[in-house]
Parts: structure tokens; sequence; C-alpha cells
């Protein structure tokens, strides 16, 4: 098998919108947290489609930080890139704004996801490296080698 | 009140993906005529609000003409823009692609949506005016004409 | 194969029924022009089923215009017919009622789909013939023409 | 005040269809009870709007027998009427079928509802008589009477 | 084949819950009945399959009694456990409290449902046999015999 | 106002079962991250409203690991319990299995949640101290610190 073209951070750039509803928010008049989370994988989830060209599947969630809520009727922004990669993982930030009407953006939420590369049979497969072009994204890079070792850190300890 | 500033057409792209989950097909194994006009209609008022920076309803929709299936597990993805502006009316664009996991984008739906600006009190409000950049943009904002025409008489023919 | 037996407009007239609750309103406690589309297409589809007497999907719609909005907790009532048939396709119209507690209807929405009869294996399938009994049935056959001859222009529109 | 007028049944007529989408079916591919128990409540809540002119809640659901599944892709059609009435209570009968795209119905499922009468401040609020037009009506009536007293007699079993 | 080994009821003893949302709640403010339905079922499911280890479906749901509403942000607790036995069927009660923020519980709803196990085939399967270990449990068996008679003579009726 | 008394960690556990649906799974006929995210965060959100007798409001997720996929069909269990509290913030996890039609429990998920005490304001409220009981307790307790400080250090690299 010929080896993966290494691809640019920009190459999985991928945008998602929403208006919350009422069926979206709790009892609080916010955006239900879990639902947002299902905006947040479907986001992921094509961001690394677009990294490595095939199916993939969520492996981890960490660093979701609700930092402020999202009214009933705010528009919602989700932007997600491949910020670091592994052999057959991706590391996806997911940055989620509320964006006023106005056009002010506030972030409210960003959110690191770790998803597998899977070939037709649902084993993993091999993903293209990532090609890095700005400093920001080199400063993601490590930041992402970091957070790598946290969870390998966590998987060790039983439960 | 003073008037409200031009914008161009670039200021309310707005993009949405989407992946095709069971929960999303009919009987046919196809994407759900219905879920794709849900998914239509959202992108189609975060594009309106982007130009009118307030709330939006969707008045009309025509031209929804679908091209292709969209399959289970599909990446969908939707492309919206202001094509045409009246008073307080917009005409929105919206296209739909499948995104084939090779990256290859095939246009499945094109779709005209008529969004009505509203204030906060829910009646009609100006909308600023349309800066067309392109000669694409200028050739929508003709066909926009001719399609706000139609739909007048539509308006008119009784029933 | 013995040719189809003509069927007249009653035999596909379909009603449905739901009541506007709040997972169906948005941001303007209006009901969301998404969620109609989508009761919109199920009616469409189950009449066109009644006609063909088989599988459907759906190929266009046109004509949405949304007359008045429905608000929370109103009866809305779609009725359906087919109103014209090509070889393989069938126009249905769907109207969209809110009924006042008080039984009074208001019209909210017509709307023209069409509809693809589909064989076993998913090709295009002969439909029916379509029996005209009423002065009424008529017109609406003639505006089926018309609004075909436009919707095969929209196609030749190249994009 | 002055008294309510007296209604048929025909009045309060309803139907709704529905094409069994994977959404709603479960792990063995039938029409998961949970979203056909959905269906009927909101089909039976426009009857009972219909007789009564004003908002309902159900009170009781009883005889909830499932004869046959409904398979994914059916066309299934849910018919309402008000069968019994109390001061303020109505009983509504929902059939539910499958209707097989050749157009027969096979009758999966017949529960009776009770749903009462709210005025604007959400108490129980007085219906019309019910005028039976047809001995199947009066039947229907009588056996009304019966549920009615094994409902008054679960109610006083305690638990 | 060996004989299964009876099981006791609190192997079935199953708990769900669930916060009223906007999107669950009719336009009383109130949980909306075919919601709680849905609920039901699931809990329902999960019981029996703990009891009988394989496949089930729903047959029948009876006394549905809704006694109190349930308002939008509260806290819904339902708790099923298998109360009867036949072959291959098993009644499973369903209890649904609103827990107040305090901790206090009300019933707003018991529900029987007749649940029918399944073998890979989708056929009818054995189910254990249900020891009762308190005196409870053992008037919950006799009302279930009481309440298979009352589902026999409905089911005689003819409609 | 009287101090609140402290609680074991037993008065906030909260199970929640499920069926994995088609409706529930993505395109590998896996259950879908996002909705089990979403189970997660109403589990988490009824521990703590348990705890803290109060509306509750989810403030960051952590240490989500998927370490199996819960196919269609599977009964999925979560259960949830307070770990650690500080003033008016909760740590609840929320272990996810797959119960096996035999009974047997495979761990999928464990998460963290942080959830925020709500007092009728919307604004910040004290919750009661958590009394721990036994030694798994204990060492989660602590294991609650560490990933309190681990929250802390995050949320101060600037974005």
């Amino acid at each position: 098998m010929e080896p993966l073209r290494a691809k640019p951070v920009s190459a999985s750039r991928t945008e998602h919108v929403q208006i919350v509803m009422p069926g979206h928010i709790n009892g609080e008049k916010r955006l239900f947290g879990g639902i947002l989370m299902e905006w947040i994988d479907v986001t992921a989830a094509v961001a690394a489609r677009r990294h490595a060209n095939c199916n993939v599947t969520t492996a981890a969630v960490d660093n979701l930080q609700f930092k402020a809520p999202a009214l009933r009727n705010s528009t919602v922004v989700l932007c997600a890139q491949v910020t670091h990669t592994g052999r057959t993982s991706m590391e996806v930030r997911v940055d989620t704004f509320v964006e006023a009407l106005s056009g002010e953006k506030e972030m409210i939420n960003r959110a690191y996801l770790v998803m597998v590369a899977l070939d037709e049979n649902g084993a993993p497969a091999p993903v293209p490296q990532l090609i890095l072009e700005s400093d920001e994204e080199r400063q993601e890079w490590e930041g992402g080698c970091r957070r790598r070792e946290l969870r390998a850190q966590r998987r060790q300890q039983k439960y």
C-alpha cells in the first residue's frame, strides 16, 4: 500500500450552525449540555472524515468546559479542525460560539475529541500525517502531545 | 433611524454539516426529504440572520429539486448565502452536497427560500442592501428578480 | 404486464393531524418551517402510495408559501391528494390548516410535491392514470401541466 | 352560561398517517410500542378537541393490545372518534391499521383513552353530549359505560 | 433443553430517570402522555429482558391512569418489575413518580404491560418462573391472574 | 440560613436504562457518541439534584473514554453518583455499561461531570457536604481533588 499523503490542518476545517430551539433547552432555559455534545460529536466526526477520508468513531472526549450558557433562540456556531494525529487516531478541537444577532461571537465551549479512523471492516486504519502551517497549529500539536499522555495515564488507572 | 449599511453576499455565507444516521432515512434507505428540508431551513435562517442582524421567519420555499439521493452514513454539507433582497425580505440559496469520503462533492439539491426579517415585536423589519461583488452574484440577483415575480404571480392565483 | 387501472383523485386523499408542541416551535413561538416540511413530506408520500400502490420518493417540492404562522398548541391539519400524474411521477398537493378550538380552519400553507413511484429495485415504476371527477380536479390538472413545464425549465438552467 | 350543544360522533373523527421509519423501530425491526403510543395520544387529543372545542389532557389509557407488528416502511393509519362522554371527560377510541401498498388494511391495535376537557385555567370543563346515530355507535356507548366502571374499580384499589 | 431456572422479582427491578424538558411537554405545560408512554415502554422492556434473558416485544398495555401531571423541569423516576409470568409472556408493572427537588416522590402513573419473550427467530420463547418472596409480591401475582383474565375477555369481544 | 446537612454518596445514586434503537446508532452500527453523551448528562443531572436538592447545570465534562461500542438492540445501563463536592459544585461519576441478555455487564464508558447547583434566580447555590462511607468513596474523593486541580490548570490556559 502506498503511503498516505500528509494533509494540512485547513483540509479538515468544518463549520456547523444551529439555532437553539425549545426542544434543545433544559428546565433552566439554557441549551441542554447533552444536545450540545451531540452537535460537537457530529462536527468532530466530519472534520476527522475530511482528514482521514474514511469512517471514524469517537474514542474519547475531554476538556468540555461550559464557559457560558446558550439561551433559547441563540445562533450557535461550531468550528472543528484536526489538531494532532497518531497512527490511526486524530485529535479534533471543536470550538462552540454563540453568535449574537449583531454578529459578535462569544466562545462558550472548547472540546477535544479523539476520533479513530476505521477501514471497511471496522478495524482501525492509518491516517495521513498533519502538515502544520502556523505557530498556532504547532502550539496545538504540542498541547495534543500532552493531552495524549494525560489520557494514557487515565487509562492506566484501574477502576 | 439611520439607514442600514449595505453588506456583501459573503457576510451571509453559512455552512452546516451532517452525517446521515439511521434516524434520518426513510424506508428506501435514502435521506428522508422532510429531514433535509429541516436542515435547509435552519441553514437558511442563519444566513439570513447574518445578513439582517435580526430574527427571521420563513415565508416561502421554492425550487426544491432532489437530484440524487443521500444514502445512510453519507456526509451532507449545506452551503447558504443571501442572493437577493427586498425591503424586509431576503432570498437565500441553499445548496446541499453529498461529500464522499474521498472528498468529492456532488450537489443533490438546490433550494431558494424567502426569509422575512422581524423586529422585536415580530413585525417585518427593513434589511440591509446587498453588495454584489462577482458576475455570479449579479446573475443570481437577476434570477432572484424573476423568481420574485413568479412568486407574486402564484400568490395572485386564488385557491 | 397488464395496464394499471386508472384511479380517481379521491382514492389518494390523506389526512394527518398534529398538535404544535414546544419541540416544534422556533425562537419566535411559531411552528418551525422545517418541522412543517417534514409533516408535509410524510402526508404527501402516503397520498402518493395510495395512488401508485408502491413505494415512492420525493423528487421536487415547490410553491411552499407560509401564509400565516401556527402557534404553540395549535391543532394543525394536513390534507393531501394527487393532482397530476406523469408516467412514473405524481404531483401531490398538500394543504395545511390551523384548526382553531372552535373548529374554524385557516389555510397556512399550500405545497405541491413531485413524488416518483419506485419498483422493488428502487427504479421508477409506472403509475395509474388519474380520473378527474370535478371541475376543481380538472383545473388542478391543468395547473399541474403548467407547473410541470416550469420545473422542466428550471432543471435546464445550468448552475 | 348557555348549555353546550350536543354533537354527533362524526364531528370528532380524526385520521393520522405515518410511515414507519428506521427511527421508529426497535431492535426487533418492529414499530416500537412507545412510538405508536405517542401517535395514538396525539390523534386522540385532536378527536377530543374536535368534540369539546377546548384543550384536553390524557387521564387514562386502556385496552392497548398489539395484535400484529408494523414493520419498517409500513404505512400506518390511525382513526379516532369519541365513543362516550361524561360531564368533563370523553372516551376516545383509536384504531391503528397497517395499510399495505395494495391498499388493504389490517388492524394492529385498538386503544381507548380518557381525555379530560380543560378550561383556560387548566381546570376540568364541561363537554357537549354525544349524539349516537348508528347501532355501532350505541354499542360503543354501552361498552364505554362498562369500561368506565372498570376504571372506577381499579382506581379504588389502593396501592 | 434444560428447564429455565426460576428467578425472584428483584432480579428484574429496573429504574429509569428523566428530566422533563421543553421537548417533552404539550401545550398545557404538562409532560405529554405519549412521551411518558415511550419511557414506560423502554423501562418495562429492560425489566422483562432481565427476567427472560432474551429479546421481548410489547403485547399489551393496560391500566394507564395519569393521577397527576409532571410539569416542566420535574425529575421523573420510573420503577419497573415483573409481577406475573405465563409460559412465554410476562406482566411488568411500571410505577412513575415525580421526585420533587426536596426528594419527596409522588406517584403519577401505574401501568401494567404484557411483554412476550422472543427467541432468535422472533418466535415466542419460554420464560423462567417467578419466585415470590413477599406478601406484596404474592398479592401482585394474584392481581396479575385477574388482569390476565380480563385481557382474555377483551380479546374475545369481536370488533 | 441554617447550614445544609451533609449527605452520604448513596443518597445521590441514580440508574438510567436504555435500549439502543436504530435512531441512536451511527453509520457504523454503533451507539452514536453524541446520544450517549445526552444520556450521561441527564443521569448526572438527576444524581446532582438528589444531592443538592435544587436545580443544577453542567459546567464541565471530562474523561469520556469509549472503551467498547454498544451495538443496536443492546441494553445500556448508566449508574451515577456524586464523588466530590465544592462549595457550589459537585463532581458526578457516570459509568455506562452494556448489559448482555445473559445479564453480564461490561463497562463501556466512565465519565466525570462537574455540575453547579443553582438557586431560584439561576445563581450558584451552596451544596451539602459529602459523607464518605467506604474506602472506594474516599479514593474517589481524592481523585476528585486531583481532577479539580487539572481542570483549574486547563482553565488558566488562555486560548
